[in-house]
């Protein structure tokens, strides 16, 4: 099988209209060949570093308290707007960027759980990310409920065929990874948003691996709760605050799970009750992270200013070419590829499947090539197109071959 | 009555060992004259800048994903071990440090009630600052608990003697704050923490407002549960993860209440049930904040270097000068002391009243003497120990003085 060349890579470089986006972010150190673990954390916008600077200096240490008066307060919701409009296709005022995805994600479930009273299931993927899996068992438990764990074949996904069996008037919620963090599977999220509604339940998105870089459409497909993280595509750093959103239809009503003082109408009317905030707002909790929520806002004025539809296109070659790179040198090496090859089944990430993926993994960072291992046999290849060139994919599917190779004796033995 | 003049209040400045600190904080604009909001949020230390431009070029930037390993994962309990030792008087493995003051909050009071089966009563202070009183009643109503709300003198402040009555046989869980946000009123947290002992009940603090000013007994004093943020008087910037501190007697068998990969055994074993992890850690849920992490470090550090037993006596000295200067210049103009004058049963500020303290509060900010109104006819006064002088405090008593006695024909009619 004849594979792309360098020169072939080299081309797409030049030819790639987001290219100049590459040389927007702090450099890595020298030692690394290729990273390929944009999602899992995304590099930083050089600017980030003067939006913190503006931020300690100007905001926190010269305004201080009056800061807060002067835009911090409204950040959550100011950037929740932002993200929605760029990515999730979402109209202002349903979304929040506050706490972790965990926190939000069962905010979500609670808020959803509480409005289909009587029902008595919570539905889910059993191949879906840890902490998912761990938040739907604590609330169900603690609601007195039921998890139904729809099996799913890893590299299959999760499709609306497989849920028709698992849905019915019993379900309260369903909770889906939109692109499955280790297949990169990326489910049809208006058709299973229909087929949910249909049996009258609710679904909640987990958004983490394709907010950035796959367009959501969440508005037009009438999704109910979404939840996602900002530091894989969206760039925003290390912990950095996540996101939560909730369909204007259901904010009436709206019951907070986790209260807080930042989620109340009045929050320096410190004698009253509480009194919810009439919008989403009152799904917020604590102190909102300033500066974290300055770090979504610049990773994603760089993702807005890309547009959406332009990263989707250039995510989907890249990822393309690794499936090329790797059916033509990496399967006579044993590996194979276990993402869908249909690129509109297909996330952010590609997915390869090895026996000895755990060694390798580590023999791979080790040379240079950042990447992730996710068990039982996964190598996580995950390109982040405004900071991934075409080169980048090349030199480091081309470092996996010769590794494997050279150390097939002696790595593949171990 | 005669007051302390200029001259007096520079001598002290000379004679204050932790005179130094000041010059370590990045510069308030010209336009302020004295910035006594260090209990809402403290002043940057530069280094903190330094730090982070660290973080982001280096740790971020160039490392990436591998800063992970290389320290990012154990920044919650390190840190937390680093804020035990300097501020709460408390030994390793008993501090984490993570998401928001509520949400800590919210967990501290379910974990507690776990551990007191059957019994049907929390019981805390009706002053108390909002979000605490939100978040009792939430998790009350969560669980079908009853809520016995102490009525406190808000001058007199919450002491044994008020809480003997309403400590039973029915409680599960006493909360309560170290230091009241408005009347500064320091309750005995070591007698407190008997008695509710002597009544078979678990206590939770929080310190918010004592944690980097007033030292803090927690071992010593056999307090179960604490919790507290980190950008009042820690000078960790606004929205700074909060602190978590639960006695190692109850960590086997603690159920983490908002479950979530970061606090299970092994993070990336991704195939695997729900498995707590085993010390403190089972109570994280989402992704640490690295920023706000190291941001917690810095501020920390200073405090730390500083010494508590230092800090908190410039504190007093402090409150103290506002309040003999409150006495001989502001009480002729309506003001009254709403704080303890007993040092030792005063926290880190001082609480002003007068009956046109709203519309006083706002001259005063818009003068350059930047401080905090409460109501109903509080004006706070929040001296930060390693960054406020004498100098600072006498200017904005003597500007307050002026500012009122000017403006009593026109301010104190609207």
């Amino acid at each position: 099988m004849t594979a792309i060349s360098l020169d072939d890579a080299r081309r797409l470089d030049r030819d790639d209209e987001l290219a100049a986006y590459r040389e927007r972010f702090v450099p890595i150190d020298p030692g690394v060949v290729a990273y390929l673990d944009g999602n899992s954390l995304g590099r930083p916008p050089q600017s980030t570093m003067d939006r913190l600077e503006d931020l300690v200096v100007r905001q926190w240490g010269s305004r201080l308290i009056r800061s807060w008066e002067e835009g911090w307060l409204e950040l959550p919701e100011r950037i929740g707007d932002r993200l929605g409009a760029a990515c999730l296709g979402a109209a202002a005022g349903q979304v929040i960027v506050a706490d972790s995805t965990t926190l939000c994600l069962h905010k979500a479930l609670r808020a959803a759980i509480a409005l289909r009273p009587g029902r008595t299931e919570i539905v889910t993927d059993a191949a879906n990310f840890p902490t998912d899996r761990y938040v739907v068992e604590a609330v169900a438990e603690e609601l007195g409920l039921t998890v139904r764990w729809v099996p799913t074949d890893l590299a299959a996904g999760i499709t609306a065929e497989a849920l028709a069996g698992a849905v019915g008037e019993r379900t309260a919620v369903v909770t889906l990874s939109h692109v499955a963090y280790r297949s990169s599977y990326l489910a049809d999220l208006a058709a299973i948003t229909e087929l949910v509604h249909a049996a009258g339940a609710l679904v909640v998105w987990d958004l983490c691996h394709s907010a950035g870089v796959v367009p959501v459409h969440l508005d037009a497909a009438g999704a109910d709760f979404a939840v996602g993280c900002t530091y894989k595509f969206l760039n925003a750093g290390p912990g950095a605050p996540a996101f939560l959103y909730v369909r204007a239809e259901h904010l009436p009503g709206l019951r907070a799970p986790l209260r807080g003082w930042m989620g109340t109408e009045d929050i320096f009317d410190m004698d009253a009750a509480y009194r919810p905030a009439s919008g989403l707002r009152r799904l917020l909790s604590g102190t909102p992270a300033v500066l974290g929520l300055l770090c979504v806002a610049e990773g994603l004025a760089m993702i807005a200013d890309a547009g959406i539809e332009r990263i989707r296109a250039k995510s989907t070659a890249l990822t393309r070419l690794a499936i090329e790179l790797a059916d033509a040198w990496l399967a006579p090496l044993g590996f194979t590829v276990a993402s869908p090859r249909a690129d509109e089944r297909r996330g952010g990430h590609v997915l390869l499947s090895h026996p000895n993926a755990a060694n390798l993994a580590r023999l791979f960072n080790d040379s240079g090539v950042i990447l992730d291992f996710r068990p039982p046999q996964g190598i996580r290849l995950g390109p982040s197109p405004l900071s991934t060139s075409y080169e980048e994919v090349w030199t480091a599917l081309n470092r996996m071959r010769a590794l494997t190779a050279a150390g097939s004796s002696t790595v593949l033995s171990t």
